[in-house]
């Protein structure tokens, strides 16, 4: 199996990547919390671990994916002050807490699947897992880290600070918390402000409430990754993963809760991804440029020159490499759709010369049948990778390329541009200036299926719809025979005429010695 | 607001339908226990309270719409022995249990979501509802209408019957019963046979279990519903659907449970869809004709001629009353297909005649821009029916017909018997024979918006992808065009070789007095 290396921010070095149980991974990664709709700031997480887990699985380990859902218990700041997000959602649309919660996880769904982000192996909710947390609340008691006030459950940091390390992850320590963090209404039950919530007690108007030992009350935030962390996963398990501002406090306090409840950090490789600026400045509602998938996807707000495909944003986002900020803006993403659809186009001549030469692609033929994370995953299964021997050293170089960039901390912005080395050569190969050899076609076929369209998850959106691509496939020989008729009968008037009506449809005819060739936008 | 009756299985009758709060209506349905893939006995619940939550909706009801997910507790057969079907599937597939919950569960709402099939307001789980069911548990014993028993809690039966009437839905007795239930193993702990497990005492290897007063165990089936209903609709609701096999024991246990813990039923109208048959015998796994829904939109089953797509079974389930059985059979498919395909061409060729006269459809402007489902919602929010003055006598009748059939107990089959009256009128009116008034294209164009595409949720498969209809359009007219160039030059061979070229592609050309026009298979 090729070794992985992996950035782990509890070391802030590339390690390599050693599985507790060889073969297998257990990858944790905090999903949204489901009281508005999802934005990049979802889409880079959302695409980044699914990259991470595809490729995983490629390298032949069987991943348990879990990524959750938080439905309960997310206050509008970390000090574990203000109103649950959800709750506060709920009062202003005047809707139960649980149709909020219901109505955006079924959006998120929505954007992550036209983002062909494959679903998790377990998609677990805060509010499913309330006596699940109880228990490790109480755990946390009895372990004497924790202190009731008032009918919430808080965790002493201090107390915790002086037999372990509180900070090992974000490196902050106690005097830089103290500061960094404002006094907020309702802190007084707290008996110093860098101590976090474990259970809030609830008042008597809350609607997500339950009973516990202390009280009516709803969890804290963030214990719920390390309660569903470990029921699904193990006490210590591979890979958590979540966005760089998740570092603290969020993850901090899910290693102490772990060392407390069960003495152990239990996670081995803590990734995280860094942010999105938007023309430099980060995403904020007050900065009016805060834009949701849905907004992308159908290019309706006021900072959108046009609609971005959902493979557009995904490929945008793995042109950068995941622990550097990526800036949007509409030039970056044009940029982004045209390099897309440059790598599409030579992934079809590709399978195009390979056909020719007797080859087939592995998942185009599946095209459209069935969802593709699943045609993905019933696919990924027959393939092992590493077989680029008897192919030319150029054909060789950039296999070697790919798999070594993406094995280099998920370098994707490198494989990428090993990807364009292939499109040079394929384009080479269509225009007859240098013919590939069988071999050649079939590791570039091969890569292409498994890296392009598995683990990178690129698919052409065209080409997802139902047989009506076949359709139009047939009509535009049709329509190319006339043209050639014509151009044959010298009657450029009318060949010209059918080239400006294809273009208003946005199709591009092109004439190469193989013929005419037609590209839609 | 129309009036709408609805048949209530508890009374046997056909009854006006009331809501508890003017305006609102609760409706709890039970959705699938998830343990494989979804059939097409989960496809006919699916549908039909789809429509009828859709007509709800369009008759102005704002509407909460719980369907749950059943994730544990439900065992292999209803006597409470045997093991947990998922546990079950995921000891054979080596799964931990939430696993093969998170797929079938994606895969459901990606049948449903293929279907057509509205997101509800709000899907509870089972394994999310613990500590309520515990709850209700414990009101159950506390009113004296339970026993522990080994770590167990069953409901007595026989105890709750001296006071109220077990059987009231279902119109059973308990000798009936007791004859009706085998001796299992495990039934050792009940003092009757026709007892049923409020809670179960789960044995150490058994992974989905959680800690109660009883011991480590987890909830009965039939519990769920009855708490998660109470808990998101309230004390008492309008209306529980669901397969007329849950209406014993599950349904009926359900108001026992919701008697003993609340005093009250709980639910006003009790609707119950019937059964799928397959060649006229019952579907199962053993007969071998156990056909899920995947395999219906591939085709991948023996006892299948070709795919039938989504909107052909949601079609096929609407052209029966939803108390009738459904015989499912190739030809029954093929015939709902061609009929399907009849009223979609209508469709486009009204949103035409009305376009020629200023008119434009409110649905299909917005194709393939959003989820169906929240385009649907939007739009619908914007509409009230009942507005056919000023028609001809001919469309007012068809309007009247639909809109007293879907409100007659959702009569769907007659109200799609009046639509195809309305596909006979725009036929002609195509053909000239017949012209439509603007007043009644206007009507017909908002009945075909508001019930077929809106409440009956049928939809234009192939023009559900994103602009490559437009491509196939532009690239139709001109090839058209060249088939009415050859025919004007008299070269018959050349207008019949495009026609023959068309056909291969599954396009029809029909010659027309305004021209030719075309139909896609």
């Amino acid at each position: 199996m090729r070794n992985l290396f992996l950035t782990n921010t509890l070391s802030h070095r590339k390690e390599l990547f050693t599985p507790v149980h060889p073969g297998h991974v257990g990858m944790y990664v905090c999903g949204p919390t489901v009281y508005g709709d999802a934005h990049l700031g979802h889409a880079r997480p959302g695409v980044t671990y699914d990259v991470l887990q595809k490729l995983l699985r490629h390298l032949g380990y069987k991943v348990r994916y879990v990524r959750n859902i938080t439905d309960v218990g997310h206050l509008e700041n970390d000090a574990d002050a203000g109103e649950d997000k959800i709750a506060k959602k709920a009062r202003l649309a005047q809707l139960e807490p649980m149709e909020v919660v219901q109505h955006y996880t079924f959006r998120y769904h929505e954007a992550m699947r036209l983002l062909n982000v494959a679903e998790p192996s377990i998609e677990p909710r805060a509010s499913g897992h309330i006596i699940e947390q109880i228990e490790t609340v109480k755990k946390i008691l009895a372990a004497g880290y924790a202190y009731e006030s008032n009918g919430s459950v808080y965790f002493d940091v201090q107390k915790y600070n002086e037999d372990y390390h509180y900070g090992i992850l974000s490196g902050r320590n106690l005097d830089d918390t103290r500061e960094g963090t404002r006094s907020l209404d309702g802190q007084d039950d707290k008996r110093a402000p860098y101590d976090f919530a474990l259970w809030k007690k609830a008042e008597p108007q809350h609607i997500m409430k339950w009973p516990s030992p202390w009280g009516e009350g709803f969890p804290g935030w963030h214990l719920e990754c390390s309660v569903m962390g470990e029921k699904y996963l193990g006490r210590e398990f591979d890979i958590h993963g979540g966005g760089m501002d998740l570092m603290f406090p969020h993850h901090e306090c899910e290693i102490a809760q772990n060392v407390a409840s069960r003495g152990t950090g239990g996670v081995r490789y803590w990734v995280h991804n860094n942010m999105i600026t938007i023309n430099g400045q980060k995403m904020g509602k007050s900065l009016g440029n805060f834009i949701t998938l849905p907004e992308l996807f159908s290019g309706s707000h006021p900072k959108l020159d046009q609609a971005y495909s959902p493979m557009t944003i995904r490929f945008f986002i793995l042109q950068a490499h995941y622990r550097s900020t990526l800036d949007f803006s509409n030039e970056a993403l044009q940029a982004a759709e045209k390099g897309l659809r440059k790598i599409l186009q030579a992934y079809r001549d590709l399978a195009a010369l390979a056909h020719a030469a007797g080859l087939e692609s592995a998942v185009r033929g599946s095209e459209g049948s069935l969802p593709q994370a699943l045609v993905y995953g019933e696919y990924l299964d027959s393939v092992a990778p590493d077989q680029a021997d008897g192919a030319s050293d150029g054909v060789r170089a950039i296999f070697e390329g790919v798999y070594d960039a993406l094995c280099d901390d998920l370098n994707t912005p490198v494989a990428i541009a090993a990807l364009f080395e292939a499109v040079r050569l394929i384009n080479n190969a269509k225009d007859g200036k240098e013919p590939l050899s069988r071999r050649d076609l079939e590791v570039l076929l091969r890569l292409f299926d498994d890296i392009v369209s598995g683990v990178l998850g690129l698919r052409d959106e065209a080409g997802s719809d139902d047989g009506s691509q076949k359709v139009v496939r047939g009509l535009m020989e049709m329509v190319l025979e006339q043209r050639a008729a014509a151009k044959a009968a010298r009657d450029w008037a009318r060949s010209d005429a059918i080239r400006d009506q294809l273009k208003a449809l946005g199709i591009t005819v092109k004439d190469t010695k193989n013929g005419a060739e037609w590209t839609l936008e």
